[in-house]
């Protein structure tokens, strides 16, 4: 029953490694189709979000047969319930950059973005691009400490979302309303992508060690307390 | 053990009903604070938003120690991760009424909202009311055929969404940039509301009957396929 039971949850682990990965692609290749204007690439990930969403599902019709047939206690079931979270964070993070290739191709072959933001929103594909990447590895390496630094870098997002509105919002801004309406949009998406990041950080810290960042751990068995 | 069980599922399935009525009252609050520029509200509901997430970190905890004491199987299991689920997409939408409230706060005595679309927020307020206000019934009524009606009223949102957005960008649009970034950010928050609430609806007719609506199971254990 172990041996069933190890080998069932090892299959779990390796969809959601692929999942992390897909997801991390769907958000690099969503940054290129919104940054240079690649409407192939907008197009791959809209239609690759299918994929994901199968994983999610995949993902958690299995933990919920993990739990049916093996009532898994302790870190065991402590493994099951993180992953059923993670993989519907990662779930989001694809709709996330599915909306942002969405943004992109609505404006091909014109760019959605305020000239005047541009260089932040750089740095929010920038952000985006590392974490999920930290978020690919850690799916198998559980390097914790390479989680603790990527829940460390909980406000960077923000602060790049903020500074989006300090810009529109100062007599300076000379954006169209398409633009602005665009900006504001895909300025969300990606601090939504950076919140949804932070928190599979923590859920993976949960999962592997017992050990919750922010000393509650139903943080860890919820979505993030932030979600939206 | 069994009795153990359903007293503890019956305190939980409490608990969930209290979080629902805890949301529906923001959503209802946050409406006032915005369309009645009611600073006191606006706080409440800024406030009591840690209310709505320590119920769903208290309902999580007791899910997961009911799958670890008395390993669930069949229509248990169902309803415990089935209630994890509700309870984090309520949480969800507890977000988005303090968003919305904070929105209302940050601009009193004035109104954030563009006075061009103010009446399809009116509408989308009117949805958002209802919408939670079924949901918080059928917590305890678990009425199928509310849930279902609630399910098929999916698009009601969107419509208005789009709607927020073809005047946004036609060239009667006169509203200033900061009524611009508000009314986009205000108009996602409430479809993101009317999202979650239908992915509640359909968790709640799985959990009940076991019937999947969209014929795909997964949807209801995993958080809405379309949320981010």
């Amino acid at each position: 029953m172990r041996a069933i039971f190890n080998e069932e949850l090892q299959q779990v682990a390796e969809d959601l490694t692929s999942m992390a990965a897909a997801v991390h692609d769907a958000v690099e290749d969503a940054g290129r189709a919104l940054f240079e204007g690649n409407i192939e690439l907008a197009q791959d990930v809209i239609d690759g979000d299918a994929h994901i969403d199968a994983l999610e599902h995949s993902i958690n019709n299995q933990c919920v047969i993990l739990l049916a047939k093996q009532s898994p206690v302790a870190t065991d079931l402590r493994i099951v319930v993180s992953t059923m979270s993670i993989a519907s964070l990662l779930e989001r993070i694809g709709d996330l950059a599915r909306h942002i290739a969405e943004t992109a191709r609505s404006t091909y072959p014109d760019s959605p973005l305020a000239p005047q933001v541009k260089d932040i929103f750089l740095q929010m594909q920038d952000f985006a691009e590392k974490t999920t990447s930290t978020l690919s590895d850690l799916m198998t390496s559980h390097d914790e400490k390479a989680a603790q630094r990527l829940i460390l870098s909980d406000d960077t997002m923000d602060k790049l979302f903020e500074s989006v509105y300090t810009i529109a919002r100062s007599d300076e801004w000379t954006a169209t309303t398409d633009q602005t309406i665009d900006s504001v949009l895909l300025s969300r998406y990606y601090e939504r992508i950076g919140d949804h990041s932070v928190s599979i950080g923590r859920r993976l810290v949960y999962m592997v060690s017992g050990f919750d960042p922010s000393k509650d751990p139903s943080r860890f068995i919820g979505v993030d307390s932030d979600g939206d």
